[in-house]
């Protein structure tokens, strides 16, 4: 029967870590501060928001809301981003998606300062992601999936991951983190158009699926003794459920956790991991303004 | 047998293309120009410069070489890449590597203008390039290897694309090519960690090798009917060759092609197509500065 790696407590712990270090820059005169900038009313988006925001007062941090009405001009989100990316109090800046149709996520991607994108989507970010550049922000689900496999010491070296999908904000950024220096995985990338998928799944050492296919991963598409990641979560309607639905990830959890080595649960497995990513991220470009003041500081004071 | 890939003349077709674009681009008033920044007098870089130089000239471009002596500090080069940024005659800036111990490559790549950069080494184009934005440049070489895949009529959806080595400005950006929506593939990037790398070449439709060992991919390691790309360049001495040395790619050629599909031999495959792509991307730029003051123009005009 596989380990399960809880995510939850894993989560529990760097928000804990980060909350120190909060802390500790608020008693050197800076409270690091997470803007988020919502446009529309989409319930999901508001529930991600809340929980963000959340996160951040737990994390004691200073977090802010700006609501902009569904029919927002391009403008007044460019004007709304500028202003945040002015904002000595403001650390880091969200936009969250989806964005209403007539605004091209895109554009406010690329508006919002590099120096204060906590979520890593600015081309200058993706680049410096891209090339192993520690300067760059990584999207917070990749590098939450690195930092559970650092903190259940899931060696990545000379293994063979494969991952199954291939989008901007997950997989492709992962298949990077895990293939650069230091990690030093056999990466293979595979996606809807792949001949056999069961064929390259059964190779991996560490299985990641970012897909959102319940049931897609079933127990004979992985290798014994594997480490499976599911970050696939999707609504299945269940009567029998107060709710009228569960959340389910994109592997068979019953019938893969009694073969492989370590797997993640769905919902306790990567999703709590992605807010804990971004509240580092968010203390990160504090700590880098922070320290930049301090020394100005000295040099003045010489 | 393989069929024989002829990079030469499919990069002399590129950029007898490019000239045509060039002869229009001039006929409306604009002379493409490419600088290209040299620190130094390393042999080898000298000869890079030289070739890249003569092509455009004889694409009809303007072209400017900027020598900087080995003793250069930072603010010069920073000084002679900020007067090619602002000179509207210049619309491809390249800094070639490698430069002096004193000065550290990343600062002066992020210091091109995005928009000038057509070698595809700053953060945002790295991005862009990451992404599928096509307002990016993208690496010459793993550009001209998507060409030469393109020109061939050798499908890559739905393929398994097997890649050796994990090299910055070649594997990775060709891996991130492959597996983008409308090529399509399967990618599994290996380098120097890779427990069993048999296992994945032999897996390979189309086997992509740009890791600098003469020799390493002999004919067991190919499926047979495989697309064979070679990137491999060394200097093998050899006292029969009145230079005194031979250049090597990383596959055994006559085993490999008497088994393969279609190979590309080096010299004379994956080479010639760099610095095609480089005169495309100058040209590129100076399109996209042309289109821009058209469009004012016609607007003023108004």
């Amino acid at each position: 029967m596989a380990r399960i790696i809880d995510g939850t407590a894993i989560a529990r712990e760097i928000r804990a870590e980060v909350a120190a270090q909060v802390a500790q820059l608020r008693a050197e005169g800076t409270v690091p501060g997470l803007a988020v900038v919502l446009v529309g009313g989409d319930p999901a988006s508001e529930v991600y928001v809340r929980s963000k925001t959340r996160a951040c007062q737990e994390a004691g941090m200073h977090s802010r809301l700006l609501q902009l009405p569904e029919t927002a001009t391009r403008e007044e989100l460019f004007g709304t981003i500028d202003g945040l990316n002015a904002d000595p109090d403001i650390h880091g800046v969200l936009v969250q998606l989806p964005l209403p149709p007539q605004l091209n996520a895109k554009e406010f991607l690329e508006r919002v300062s590099p120096a204060k994108d906590v979520d890593g989507f600015h081309p200058n970010n993706v680049g410096r992601a891209f090339v192993g550049d520690p300067q760059g922000f990584v999207p917070a689900t990749p590098a939450g999936i690195m930092e559970l496999l650092r903190r259940e010491r899931i060696d990545t070296h000379a293994q063979h991951a494969v991952i199954v999908g291939r989008s901007l904000i997950v997989s492709k950024p992962l298949a990077s983190l895990l293939m650069a220096p230091g990690a030093n995985s056999t990466v293979t990338l595979t996606h809807r158009h792949t001949v056999d998928l069961a064929q390259y799944t059964r190779m991996a050492d560490i299985l990641v699926v970012a897909v959102g296919k319940p049931g897609l991963i079933t127990a004979e598409m992985v290798k014994p003794g594997a480490t499976v990641i599911d970050v696939g979560v999707t609504r299945v309607d269940d009567p029998s459920n107060p709710r009228g639905y569960v959340i389910r990830g994109d592997v068979d959890f019953e019938a893969v956790a009694e073969k492989a080595g370590a797997i993640t649960p769905v919902p306790g497995g990567v999703g709590p991991m992605t807010i804990a990513m971004l509240l580092r991220n968010t203390i990160t470009a504090a700590q880098r303004v922070h320290d930049r003041a301090s020394r100005k500081a000295k040099a003045g004071a010489r």
